[in-house]
């Protein structure tokens, strides 16, 4: 099968001019195909507070009400993903621009309330992994906004780190998948205080081990257990690393 | 040929609730291959204000300098654009958004300053009527928002009427294309005052009369010479009507 990777970027590599130009110039140069699943949390704060309408926060994920789900909508899709697809055309990539509800590729189902009203908040329910694989076989590289739909009219605020996931479980039927997931370090740190110290390989046992030993904490946890989902899926390698390193040579692999 | 219909509407129909719904419920039931084409101007002044932006029009076109790009980019590419695909596929229409930047399907020139500098406007160059007509023929129906780019990384606002007029050309060799402008008025009236004077069919030598009893004029001028040139260019009909109205039958046909 035809190598593809999948790249998801967090909001601040994309949101900043200079980081923006440096991350399309490495995606550019990634042979085979290719997919880039974008953030864009500090603009849509930032414009949100400009319109005067507060951003909340619950366990790291934004309480999207109706005024807010204007906002992502208009930041997600509209500024940052055109901006990213128009830098991509820039350099010879024919990139198009995709949230869930174009061409129907992620459906998903309105997060039901529990103790937490999210609100127009999307947990992804299927991935069109066909047509996804059709558009990259014919040249196009999707450039994929978080944000998906409900099927019944209404955009979804969907988390990025699960579309890149998904995205990437769904194309394991057409594509030998590596699934990327770019944060600040250059992988996941043995001492958090050293930068250097990338564990280069993870499987599931080290994994657990290094839960146990308290070197492996918080919000990575759960990336991890993402990343080996994904494995479990299908997908031949994800890699944890910095988005200056998108090659992965330097980051931590998980198999 | 298999039947093509291209829709343009304008800003106020796309941009309120109700008149966005039934717009959407009518599109659905067009028969045969469709492309949908969005303003935006009124949520885009609006938002403009908000944040502090002034909107400076000059002979109707919008000043675009690198604030008002982005209003526009979030507006049209995002907020706008995303819930009419959202609406399409709540109505079982497989739709997808795009920019002239995505699949590179609209290549513009930014405008040249003489008189006026419009900052980030775009001037339509080339249209990839064949990437859209295989699109199209795959069962997507595109839905266009006013912006296109420069293939130099920069997004352009770009003229719907003209986005709607250049599409249409562009698919006139692969189907045969009804281009339809919706306006405030039922069609081309015969008496200003009277909204039910719809003059019903317009030729080339109809207009030239029409024009010089000064029946028609103002801004209709330019888009019924647009309504020629789409002819010209292979187009099969150009019809303009109400939104209300776009089966065209109480429209103004221009053969």
């Amino acid at each position: 099968m035809n190598k593809l990777t999948v790249i998801k970027v967090g909001g601040k590599i994309v949101e900043e001019a200079e980081t923006l130009q440096a991350l399309l110039n490495d995606f550019a140069t990634i042979e085979g195909h290719k997919v880039l699943v974008h953030g864009g949390g500090r603009s849509a704060t930032k414009i949100a507070a400009q319109l005067g309408i507060e951003t909340q926060m619950v366990n790291g994920r934004r309480i999207t009400d109706a005024d807010m789900l204007r906002v992502v909508t208009m930041v997600y899709g509209g500024l940052v993903n055109k901006n990213i697809v128009a830098g991509l055309q820039a350099r010879g990539i024919n990139a198009v621009g995709l949230t869930g509800a174009d061409m129907n590729v992620i459906l998903s189902d309105k997060r039901l309330v529990k103790d937490i009203d999210y609100g127009f908040v999307g947990d992804v329910k299927q991935v069109d992994g066909e047509r996804l694989a059709s558009l990259i076989q014919s040249g196009i590289v999707p450039v994929m906004a978080p944000l998906t739909h409900d099927g019944k009219g209404n955009i979804l605020n969907t988390n990025a780190d699960t579309i890149a996931g998904e995205t990437a479980k769904a194309l394991a039927t057409y594509f030998d998948v590596t699934l990327v997931y770019c944060f600040e370090k250059k992988g996941v740190l043995r001492d958090e205080a050293d930068d250097d110290s990338v564990i280069s390989h993870i499987n599931r046992q080290q994994f657990a081990e290094l839960v146990e030993q308290g070197v492996v904490q918080g919000g990575m946890i759960p990336k991890l257990e993402n990343a080996f989902q994904a494995i479990d899926a299908g997908v031949k390698e994800v890699i944890i690393t910095a988005a200056d390193a998108i090659d992965g040579c330097q980051g931590t692999k998980i198999r």
